[in-house]
């Protein structure tokens, strides 16, 4: 399996380190073999080469800062942009791993566009197309004949999306609500623990959880985009984010905090999602609430079900190797479909 | 897919019921058609009809005791035992919900046999053959060609296995550990809310949760079956009651909650496995252990990864139902290879 990457931050170095440390498990286990045949990213380069990347040079090149520092082989092309990589390459899968922009799901989107039209299939870390264009993203898989995979969008590697869309198959999903966001999560449990929200911010920044600009976190935005996901995977429905009520927890105080506490309670940023809509708030749940002992940048959802009633899954919701996985995980199942 | 059942108690009418009121759900959606050409009980009678058995009618005749009130039709059978169903009918796939001997898992065990040796997939809510010969039913479904699922035996339909085997591959497991038995946590949790250990009982008694002889909960062995196959299915090893520490519940004194509920801790009967043994055991936990917060006759399993750190999942552990979705979870896991 030809892979494309578009974006080589933290994510796409953590699917690398994945297929370089385990190549030889999943070749065993799994009959899997992938090779990385382009990597391009904004400003630290682009390299292309049919006949595969070495990826520890490609780990290397990154260390030093950029993928000029690449070596020399037969058949390297530098020059390819990704428009070009996403239509002409020889991948069989373009892995979307570039920054988010959750509004319009651009540059990005017309690249998963390029790719699925030219016949290869699309798996996404970055939320924003799905966000933006799942509809049209799903038809042009259909009609291509591809597959489109995003379970690295929600909960990182943790298969939310997985649980949701497979292995639950057979039972009617009336409600998906969770704790979506790391690290609104991280700077609730700080406050529980006495901090302010400014400290228990700043304590989220200087820990790699928070941007410099964590309006998306605090803000609900990041929270609201994985429902909008969530609910185009489990309800096939085309949510906007003004379709939806969304409120963070930038207003939340210690006077709340200790409110809360004194009457058993906790309060968690929860995102919901039912056939009919969804929406982003902060509630107070009862400390024996499944979501109320989820703490700290642990993510967690519940499907309300028929037939189970509630399933929860509790889980890492970031970082560079549990992201990496959530890639992994969906080339694994197009390599399933392909190998039976 | 035509489906013999052996056993047709709570499980097996479960099961009955949602192919019944999901017919054209599973259709439309799936492309799912299942029919169940034969039913035997140890003391209720036995119908094969090649054709198929109308539902409505077969669950009518069990309320009113017996299959021997299910009408006559052209093409049935009323005197096949449970061996020739297994090893003659045209049925494709075995579903084995009979109760468990946990010890020698017979007379399953050889239905299971005979089932896979004569060309028939294999489907288990019964934990005994898995937890006494994972290994030879596993080489038996190998050599046939066929498949051996069984996620109705551990949390019951609660996709524990699907999980673990399934949604993580990629990741390497190092442990599970997890609540598997309902009726002792519904027991401890009604310990913390007062009762005493025998009170606690006889109330779980009266709703059905635990059993007249209520051993194999309350001494831990439903619990250390329930291990065997995370073990067998999670890492291969075949693992015996004898290989495994199991200590019950019913030494749990209220004085032994109390100092728990001091401490800021809570009881829970633990299931573990490694790649090395298993136990069961009652363990405190602290309030904030994602397994804590578990409560009544709900279930709960920890896998321990390398890639994704801990991932929980809780939901239901038993239940008409909920035992037949884990069957029919199974049914639609090998219809989706059929039709690939």
């Amino acid at each position: 399996m030809k892979l494309a990457l578009i974006g080589f931050g933290t994510v796409g170095q953590g699917l690398a380190e994945i297929l370089r440390d385990k190549a030889a498990d999943l070749q065993d286990k799994e009959g899997f073999d992938a090779q990385i045949v382009a990597v391009v990213t904004r400003a630290r380069g682009s390299l292309y080469r049919p006949d595969g990347l070495d990826i520890p040079a490609l780990l290397g090149a990154m260390e030093r800062g950029s993928l000029s520092h690449y070596p020399d082989q037969t058949g390297l092309q530098r020059d390819w942009d990704a428009a070009k990589i996403a239509r002409e390459s020889s991948a069989d899968v373009l892995v979307e791993v570039s920054p988010s922009n959750l509004q319009t799901g651009q540059p990005a989107l017309d690249l998963c566009y390029a790719a699925l039209d030219s016949g290869k299939h699309v798996v996404l870390a970055n939320k924003g197309p799905v966000a933006a264009a799942y509809g049209e993203l799903r038809q042009r898989a259909e009609k291509a004949g591809k597959r489109l995979l995003f379970e690295a969008t929600v909960m990182a590697g943790t298969p939310s999306l997985r649980l949701g869309m497979q292995a639950l198959v057979g039972c009617k999903i009336a409600e998906a609500r969770g704790i979506l966001n790391g690290t609104t999560n991280y700077i609730l449990t700080r406050m529980e623990g006495g901090m302010s929200y400014a400290e228990a911010l700043a304590q989220a920044q200087q820990l790699g959880y928070a941007e410099a600009d964590p309006t998306a976190d605090v803000d609900g935005w990041d929270a609201a985009a994985k429902a909008i996901i969530l609910s185009a995977a489990l309800f096939n429905q085309r949510l906007t984010f003004e379709d939806m009520d969304v409120k963070g927890i930038s207003q939340i105080t210690a006077q709340d905090i200790e409110a809360a506490r004194a009457a058993g309670q906790r309060w968690k940023l929860i995102a919901r999602v039912t056939p009919e809509g969804g929406s982003v708030q902060p509630l107070r749940l009862p400390n024996d609430h499944p979501l109320a002992s989820v703490s700290g940048s642990t993510n967690a959802v519940t499907y309300s079900t028929d037939l189970l009633g509630e399933v929860t899954l509790v889980g890492s919701g970031a970082g560079r190797q549990q992201t990496g996985f959530g890639l992994l995980s969906d080339l694994l199942d197009i390599h399933r479909l392909w190998r039976s």
